[in-house]
């Protein structure tokens, strides 16, 4: 039995979401087991209905506050050790947990995250990386908006960090790296994503260079370097792109009859293009580098995108991340 | 008449899209004219065809060489003089045109453009600005990448400038100004953006604070500031996704006999979406704080985007935005 400490309080909606999402993910994996960490006057109302058999795979952890979503990184590692999140982390130090899952304030679980479960040696910081549709598939991102700046260096380990996760955990073959620019010539760029160009090359890893914000999508690369700054504006700008798109398709199908009944017409090829590109199943990002798996889960998630994010916190167990990263760190410090 | 001149040789499609494109922006504007700057050899055999009225609207400045994509703007401005690039900037210098449009290097055409125009007096530098599609109509956004770094003041001075254009050019009654951050807290991002946020608190314009990559659409603000880097990376991802976007409606429209019927029956609608949200209809991108107008187009540029960017420096020179900008700054400097 795999265990999962899972913050169910946190995130734009908390438990109403949290708890349905996390009881989902183990319905569907046999082999999973849960500590629900929060209010257990929220938590307990939702498990009633369960049959025993599932229910005696979920322990509830109670935890006496939340973080709030506008809280300090600072302030929350010093004030929250009774939170939701910090329990959640803490559970997987004591090894009660494999991995935390949280919906959380990125920043607040970035900051408690390298400070309870540290980051493995050599790695300087943990990035977070997901999965985002492309012409071929996927692309995997990071750093996603864990670490707001980023060095050479750093980028360099994202780089390294990102293969080995795209590698292990979603079985690309020799995955193709490249580092976001606003061009790809060489001379393209400031001085610091020049200077990671540099290092990157030298890694020996299977790097394309630079790529645009294009090639997130276009199947020339599996994995996206970037640091978490422009991350998280790319992965904001593709969310709220996607929105509009959705919001403009429905209202012209609904400007009359005839757009209503081509609205009808079209909407089971609509449907599956909304499907493969639906962002709640690509929900959780994995915080890559630290000594143990923590999965951020997007703070508007619902019970379906939840659920997707505690299922990847299991697989990022199974295919046993922190080790794999461990291991090429020691190698590369030989 | 207000004379434009032209950089037809430039941008991955040169004269083959440019010439056409210049000229249809004649043909839509009866009180343009134009100087296509350039190869005779490959601008006359397109203007053969034209009506005489049309013909002595334009005339043809040759130019001996076109400013590769990849070369570094430095090396531009130093061996590039008789490029078609550089000799439509000096017609404006010269007064021989009142605006320059060039779908080139982006980096070579700001360099040069700030070399040979110069920006007004107290701006530092000159970003890119565009619309961009959004819930309420339009966005405006810069940088987008005519400077790859920017300060503080450099963004504060963004800020103001796109107030300016939004309103002068684009009719934006007291646009609300963002940010864009990783978040909207005050305590979100790094120190470079919280200055420039407290800078930009502190002009009087209608500032809305920090903003997020999916509120460059969602209708919150009018012009969303940013440096040259993220927003260009921003732009693309844009790009990338509404490409993938339609090739994949494309292809689910295609897999079968009932789907071909759904795409046929839903096309005019999904057309009516498509030509909404077509970025040809936006292409054109004001340099704006130089003493003259300058506009860079999508180096991709079909002909009908090429003529949306000739109109929009008509329009950028007839609402005088070089005067207001430059009034705006004596003002604050006041």
């Amino acid at each position: 039995m795999l265990t999962v400490a899972v913050d169910v309080m946190s995130g734009d909606r908390g438990a109403t979401e949290c708890v349905p999402g996390a009881v989902a993910a183990l319905l569907d994996d046999p082999a999973l087991a849960i500590l629900a960490v929060g209010d257990p006057g929220q938590i307990e109302p939702v498990l009633a209905r369960l049959g025993s058999a599932v229910r005696r795979r979920i322990g509830i952890v109670p935890a006496a506050s939340v973080v709030p979503m506008d809280e300090s990184p600072r302030h929350a590692i010093r004030t929250r050790r009774d939170s939701s999140m910090r329990v959640a982390l803490d559970l997987v130090r004591s090894q009660r947990a494999a991995a935390a899952v949280s919906a959380g304030n990125t920043g607040a679980l970035t900051g408690m995250a390298h400070f309870v479960l540290r980051t493995l040696p050599s790695v300087e910081r943990a990035p977070i990386m997901s999965a985002v549709p492309a012409a071929h598939g996927h692309t995997y991102m990071l750093d996603l908006g864990a670490n707001i700046t980023a060095t050479p260096v750093q980028l360099t380990q994202f780089a390294l960090m990102g293969s080995i996760v795209a590698r292990e955990a979603w079985n690309v073959r020799e995955p193709r790296i490249g580092l976001l620019n606003v061009g790809k010539e060489d001379i393209k760029g400031h001085a610091l994503v020049r200077e990671a160009h540099e290092r990157i090359r030298a890694l020996g890893l299977n790097y394309v260079g630079f790529v645009e914000g294009d090639d997130i999508f276009s199947g020339e690369v599996d994995v996206v370097v970037t640091d978490g700054f422009t991350g998280n504006v790319a992965l904001k700008t593709m969310e709220g792109l996607a929105t509009l798109l959705t919001a403009r398709l429905r209202a012209e199908f609904r400007r009359g009859p005839w757009s209503l009944l081509a609205g009808a017409v079209a909407h089971p090829v609509l449907r599956r293009v909304a499907t493969e590109l639906d962002p709640r199943r690509y929900n959780g990002a994995c915080m890559v580098g630290l000594t143990a798996v923590v999965i951020k889960s997007h703070g508007r998630a619902d019970r379906t995108a939840f659920a997707s994010a505690v299922a990847l916190a299991a697989r990022a167990v199974r295919h046993e991340l922190p080790r794999h990263i461990g291991e090429a760190f020691a190698q590369q410090a030989d």
